[in-house]
């Protein structure tokens, strides 16, 4: 089911939303315990109201962590009460209608919309099908379909790419797998940009033709010399709030909601 | 469930239609909405009956696409109205029954049965699975469990190879997304045939023991130089037809049923 | 549901059982036939008792091999009175409560506990996932959070590893197919230890810090030069069973039990 703001339910299409003047967030979580900063996440990016509209896309691994069992953890309905929050998708909205020539795609329309998509967390297994290129569900699906080229969404018919922001997220042996390494790379190194993270932006939300889309944001690493847990803990949830600020070009706010 | 022409229902075994004389022909469709074009194909080969036999192979996605919503998209079950469709079978029907020693499986059987198998559509997340390996579905077990030697199932002792036809079928964006190059080029080059398509065929359906075993019928590619959706369909289901019909030499009909 | 010996139910700890000086060993299957020999396994490695703790965890393919369809194949929950299983695991028990801060990963607790973990059979699926770090269950959520350094779990500080045992079982196609040979090549090339089985074992059952942490048991290999159904068949249960207690440095028993 999708929750949406707006009654009565009709299919999410991008072309009505496209000229809203807003920057589109689409801000997606995968099966990680990281997942409890979601709704951290998404009230800090919502205080952007009213020049951001965001949507929320969830795994069903993911929408486990969010069945308010505790105060941190709401349930994933409440979060549509925060202005700016203005839908949440989950694997079954892709199927919820029998599909007949001239439906929209749920996942296309989703890319259509987005400006950026940030799946903070991204979970190992997350990691692995998108570098794989699987795309067994409604997240994957996007980033399947996401415009590589920039030749068909991109605003200015010269190729400018729309950007992935993936948090990486995992049990510190999960992030140490030889296997991690190996597709981080292809991220970083085969999709993303080369030379960093912020060379690629003007506040436009957009990389150049030659560039790359996909930003890795790394976990925290603390080099416990013990060996004991640490590295693989999501990137702080306000560091991953400034870099999608800075990549919009929105005025940086002193986030200062919760704890840690 | 499985929906058989043959009442009443015993598992499906190979050995059964090993000597009726047909060519068999195992049909599948993945989740691509060009699974709506799986009707034109399943009654344009069903004409060829009574030489050839048709079982259709659907993953769970796909069948979405077939449950009677629209005039081109009937009920699956309906497809066994056409003579020549002796059968449909879907993923439960691995497990339908609690497995003992000495029972058939069914994704085994399928692949002895079939003399080639026609994957069209074949989605983006098919391919990924594909080219890596995975099988966690009927169709799948049938593409890993293929005889890739031709020692197996070879007709004739010297490894001449059954072959699998695959029509990818997706987005323009998933089409250009780098990922699908690098996994239709295992297909192509390491998989198929490196010298084309038809070399190998002498009308026997079988390819020699150097050869490959896969051919990748690639989508329509429009190159639009103003980036408009257009590459990533599926190839006209006619030519998939003529494809299957020169590999196994069969007279090509002239297939006149709907439009596009 | 998990079925465990202790009543009342409390979640899995790995805490509670680190100081009771026994072997523990945790045994998996996959959607392979070969999962019949689970009972014969299970029953062979807990005449170790009470120097052995057993923990078993089945993928949902697998379980459908244990539904006490027939004397060889008895349900899963049968398995409990061996004395020396101590549990069975299952992917619903991941999510079985809500999660909240503090509670315990249960793949994580399973990590932890196992001294060693044996898949056996391991499927192509299986193997396919595992290569390519999917982890979209228990049993891959364990393989993928495996301490691949020594450093985490490793008993004495000096990066000494914990080892996997994968026992491949497939169709005779399948394990011929290409892309088995490769998987299993950086099972047994990058992952595993380039020297063979055994030279890494003094009996404690870990692997210093430059050698691998998998062995492949490969399946039994009968070159039938006529092409025959032969090789991908797991291998002998008791040759596993005689792999793990040489690994342990356990007793080599005379296991009689059951015929093949
Ligand atoms: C309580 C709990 C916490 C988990 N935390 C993580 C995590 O932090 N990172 C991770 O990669 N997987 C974690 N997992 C495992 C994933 O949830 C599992 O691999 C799942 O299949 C991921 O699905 P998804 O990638 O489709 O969201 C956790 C599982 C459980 C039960
Ligand atoms: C209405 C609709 C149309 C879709 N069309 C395509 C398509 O043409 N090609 C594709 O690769 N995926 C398409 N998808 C996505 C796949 O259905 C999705 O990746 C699914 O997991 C594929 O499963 P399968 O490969 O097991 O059939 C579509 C999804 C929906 C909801
Ligand atoms: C009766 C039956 C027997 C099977 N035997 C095998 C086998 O021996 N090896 C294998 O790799 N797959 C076998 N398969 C296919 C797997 O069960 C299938 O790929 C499944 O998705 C594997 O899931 P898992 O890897 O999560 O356990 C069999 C399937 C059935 C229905």
């Amino acid at each position: 089911m999708a929750f949406t703001n707006t009654p009565p339910r009709s299919p999410f299409s991008a072309a009505k939303h496209a000229k809203d003047g807003k920057h589109h967030i689409l801000l997606a979580a995968t099966g990680s315990v990281a997942t409890i900063k979601l709704p951290l996440l998404a009230r800090a990016l919502s205080e952007h109201h009213p020049i951001v509209s965001i949507r929320i896309v969830l795994t069903p691994s993911a929408s486990h962590f969010l069945q308010s069992q505790s105060a941190e953890q709401p349930s994933l309905s409440s979060l549509l009460t925060l202005t700016g929050v203005d839908g949440i998708h989950e694997d079954k909205d892709e199927w919820s209608k029998p599909w007949v020539r001239g439906d929209g795609i749920l996942h296309i329309e989703l890319r259509r919309w987005a400006d950026v998509l940030v799946i903070a967390p991204l979970s190992a297994n997350g990691l692995a099908k998108m570098v794989n290129g699987l795309s067994d569900g409604l997240l994957l699906s996007v980033v399947r379909a996401w415009d590589t080229t920039g030749l068909i969404d991109g605003v200015d018919g010269k190729g400018r790419k729309k950007r992935i922001f993936v948090a990486a997220a995992m049990n510190t042996a999960m992030w140490r797998h030889p296997v991690t390494g190996r597709q981080i790379r292809v991220l970083e190194e085969e999709w993303g940009s080369a030379d960093g993270i912020e060379e690629e932006v003007e506040g436009n939300g957009q990389a150049g033709p030659g560039e790359g889309w996909i930003t890795v944001l790394r976990p925290m690493e603390k080099e416990l010399a013990c060996g004991d847990v640490g590295d693989g803990a999501m990137m702080d949830w306000r560091e991953i709030v400034a870099h999608v600020e800075r990549h919009l070009g929105l005025d940086s706010k002193k986030h200062t909601i919760g704890t840690s």
